[in-house]
C-alpha cells in the first residue's frame, strides 16, 4: 500500500502525478522534451537509456513501463530484453552501446561516469548534446524510480497494464491528457 | 575539465542550465516550486533537505551551495553541519528528523524508504504532503547530483562563489534570471 493516499485506480507513477499537479506538470515537460522532442537519438533509443536505469536501480513499475515503450517504439522485444542483460553485446549501435554504458554509470553515480567512457562516446560519434541528454535521462529516472518506489506506489502484475500505458505514451507523449488517467480505470 | 563544452566561467549546474535551455526551463520550474513554493516546511528546512541528499551523493557543488543557502535562510550555520553529522543529535525539530531520514533513505533508494521511517514521521506530525515533498526533493537532487558530477563540470573552491549564488538563490529563487549568470563573472 502507499505510504501516502493516492487514487486507488491509479499504480505507479501515474498516481504520483495526479496527487500533485503542480510538480507533476514540470516533470512531464522536461520529460516530453527529453524522450519525445527533436534529437537525433531515435525515441525509442531514448526510451532504451529510461529501461536500463529503471533496470539497475530495480523499479518494477518503470521498468516494465518504459521496456513497454522501447520494445513497441522498436517494433520488437529482443533489444530491451537484451540490453538489460549485457549492454556489450546486445543488438544496438557501437555510439548507443557507449551511451547505455554512460546511463549505467550514472545511475550508480555522478562520480562513476569516467572519462574513460566518455572518450569511447565520443570516438563512437557521441555529440556533446548526445551525452549531455543522455546523462540527464539517466538522472531524470533516478529522480522517477526514486519518486515511484519511494512513496510505495503500486506495481501492477497484469502485462496489459503497461501494453496500455505504452501505448498512451508513444501515441500521446508525456503530457497531461484532459482526462487524466480515466482511461485506464478497468 | 567538463566532459562536454560548457561556457568556462558557469561551473557546477550554472553552466548545464545555460547549455540546454529547454531542459532546464522545466527542471527549474520544478525546484522553485518545490523549494520556494508555497509549503508548510520552512525553505530552510527544504534546503537542508537538498543539502543531506548533496552531502550523500558526494556532490561538493551542490552540497556547497544549499548549504550556503540553507544557513543565509536560517540565520546560522550551526543546523547544515549538525545534520551532516548525525540526524539524530542535530538541533532540529523531532519531525524533521523523520524527514530528513526519509530523504536520506531516497538518497540510497527508493526502496530503502521503509514503512517504519514512514511511520515515525506521520507520528511526529509530518503531513501526507510533507512526505510527498521530501521525497520528491530528495528525488530531484538525486537527479542534480547526478547531472552535475555526471558532466564532470568544474567545482569552485572559493566560498565567495557559494555565498554569491546562494544570495542569488535565496533572493531570486531558481527561476533564470534575464542576464543569466553573467553577474557571477569575476
Amino acid at each position: 500500500m502507499p505510504y501516502i493516499k493516492l487514487e486507488e485506480h491509479l499504480p505507479g507513477i501515474t498516481g504520483l502525478l495526479e496527487y500533485r499537479q503542480d510538480s507533476a506538470a514540470p516533470i512531464r515537460e522536461l520529460t516530453q522534451f527529453l524522450l519525445r522532442g527533436p534529437n537525433t537519438l531515435t525515441e525509442g533509443e531514448r526510451e532504451l537509456i529510461a529501461t536500463i536505469v529503471s533496470s539497475r536501480n530495480e523499479c518494477k513499475f518503470c521498468t516494465a513501463a518504459h521496456t513497454a515503450a522501447a520494445d513497441m517504439l522498436l517494433g520488437e522485444q529482443e533489444t530491451s530484453k537484451k540490453i538489460k542483460e549485457d549492454i556489450s553485446t546486445a543488438p544496438v549501435t557501437a555510439k548507443m552501446k557507449t551511451l547505455l554504458t554512460i546511463a549505467a554509470q550514472v545511475q550508480e553515480s555522478g562520480k562513476s561516469v569516467t572519462a574513460e567512457s566518455i572518450s569511447k562516446a565520443k570516438e563512437a560519434g557521441a555529440t556533446d548534446i548526445e551525452i549531455h541528454d543522455t546523462v540527464l535521462i539517466a538522472a531524470l529516472f533516478c529522480l522517477y524510480n526514486r519518486y515511484v518506489d519511494g512513496l510505495a506506489t503500486v506495481t501492477p502484475t497484469d502485462p496489459n497494464f503497461y501494453q496500455g500505458l505504452a501505448d498512451r505514451i508513444v501515441n500521446n507523449g508525456y503530457n497531461r491528457l484532459k482526462q487524466g488517467y480515466d482511461h485506464l480505470k478497468k
